[in-house]
């Protein structure tokens, strides 16, 4: 007997889902309260965030760590965590060996992304693709903020034949999420503040395997505890390694201290 | 001791609503297992609404009446009902005697629309402003579906000195509201039908009393009962009578059978 869903019930699951949401909304007017005036604002805001750009931050601030928590308990792999509003497909791919697009003089400190990839049988797996995106020394994305190049920070590169990576980047500082829109004002009117700990963002790839979006973020920094979209998990957080040996730098070629960041990927079969 | 609300107090009120809508929705979320796939659809699907210019005609749908219900509930006067989103602020002013703007050979048959405006002591109110809004009889409203004349059937007139109004306009048939964007594509995945009843929007307003916003429905119309914005309420059905009596129509000026409607607003004070 098959449990597949068919499109029947997937179209039924939808509309019960839907009149739920339903139910629960005018539950929670009736409980509130909500007159018709404060109705109109809240909708006015709703449509006032989409026409000022904000787009999808506003509901991936409260909800999206939600969602990726839910995925989470029923995958295998490593865990998936919120891909948020700023990822932008097609970055360039890299040739090793691997830097990240930066601008001359580009500040941060330099970092080595590190790591491997394999199955959940534990098997490397060569050719998988990491697309990686963060934040500038400012704390800004590129695309998003102004007078930053295209694809500054945001590249595509491929696991070595034993499923390992390294690339070069820099140590992305916490990131204030935009906060004279509508997003702010929620957040301000909730007492909340508006940074997120300093992050990588990734997606992962593998022709045969199911694809995958996470985040790294750095032990022991800022705003771990106190994340404004709540999406820190255990299984998320790096040791970010400070080298300062003398020769050792020298042989990066670099003249000044570097970290490196260490992470597994372990992607789940295909859907 | 004084109950009203002050600043602060309003401040803390909004930080509760917002942080139990946040836990009411991330409960729902767990409720239903929403995925992140799921998550990016629904959100997704809002942002495109008010791209595709729908405004709040999703959200006004289905949660609209239960906010002027809530006002309903502690207001004097007569219900209020809801504004739905084609409201056009600055319609023109009549003068006597009232006939709404109107297109040459305007369809439909002709509407007497009469009543009186009075305070809750029953006084009644001279110069009170009516501000009426309705369909065509293709069900179309002007500045919302193309073609029409920007007024077409939108104006503002005042009660004579004894509060009574008459204005002539057209029966406006059933609405049924835009169905082939996103509003649309919710109610198909409900099973609900598009139709709300045949209905006049008036706002009634006095210089010393408090605006209101209502709707006048007729009695043994269609789709009362299962209106798709579920927002018919009895105290706002009247009687859709039949004039017949060629002598009567004579009078009129009328060469067929005309109808009349009758409502009284009862306004209640000031905030």
């Amino acid at each position: 007997m098959s449990t597949a869903p068919t499109a029947a019930s997937a179209t039924s699951r939808t509309k019960d889902v839907l009149e739920d949401l339903e139910q629960v909304l005018l539950a929670f007017m009736r409980k509130h309260r909500i007159t018709h005036e404060q109705y109109r604002f809240a909708t006015q805001f709703l449509v006032d965030t989409v026409k000022q750009g904000e787009e999808s931050l506003l509901y991936d601030v409260f909800f999206e760590a939600e969602s990726t928590d839910i995925g989470n308990r029923t995958r295998t792999g490593s865990p998936e965590a919120i891909e948020g509003p700023f990822y932008l497909a097609g970055a360039p791919e890299l040739q090793e060996p691997y830097v990240m697009p930066m601008r001359d003089g580009e500040r941060g400190d330099v970092l080595f992304f590190v790591g491997k990839v394999r199955d959940v049988e534990g098997k490397p797996l060569a050719g998988a693709e990491l697309d990686l995106w963060h934040a500038d020394a400012d704390g800004l994305y590129s695309n998003i903020h102004p007078n930053i190049p295209l694809w500054n920070l945001r590249a595509r590169f491929k696991t070595d034949s034993n499923g390992n990576f390294e690339v070069r980047t820099i140590v992305p500082p916490p990131y204030e999420i935009p906060k004279d829109g509508p997003t702010g004002q929620v957040l301000k009117t909730m007492g909340r503040h508006f940074f997120r700990p300093a992050h990588l963002h990734v997606k992962v790839r593998h022709s045969e395997l199911a694809e995958m979006t996470s985040q790294i973020y750095f032990l022991g920094g800022q705003y771990l505890d106190n994340d404004v979209a709540n999406a820190v998990r255990d299984g998320l957080v790096a040791t970010l390694e400070c080298h300062d040996d003398e020769s050792d730098m020298k042989s990066r070629g670099l003249g000044r201290p570097y970290y490196t960041v260490e992470y597994e990927f372990v992607l789940a079969p295909a859907h």
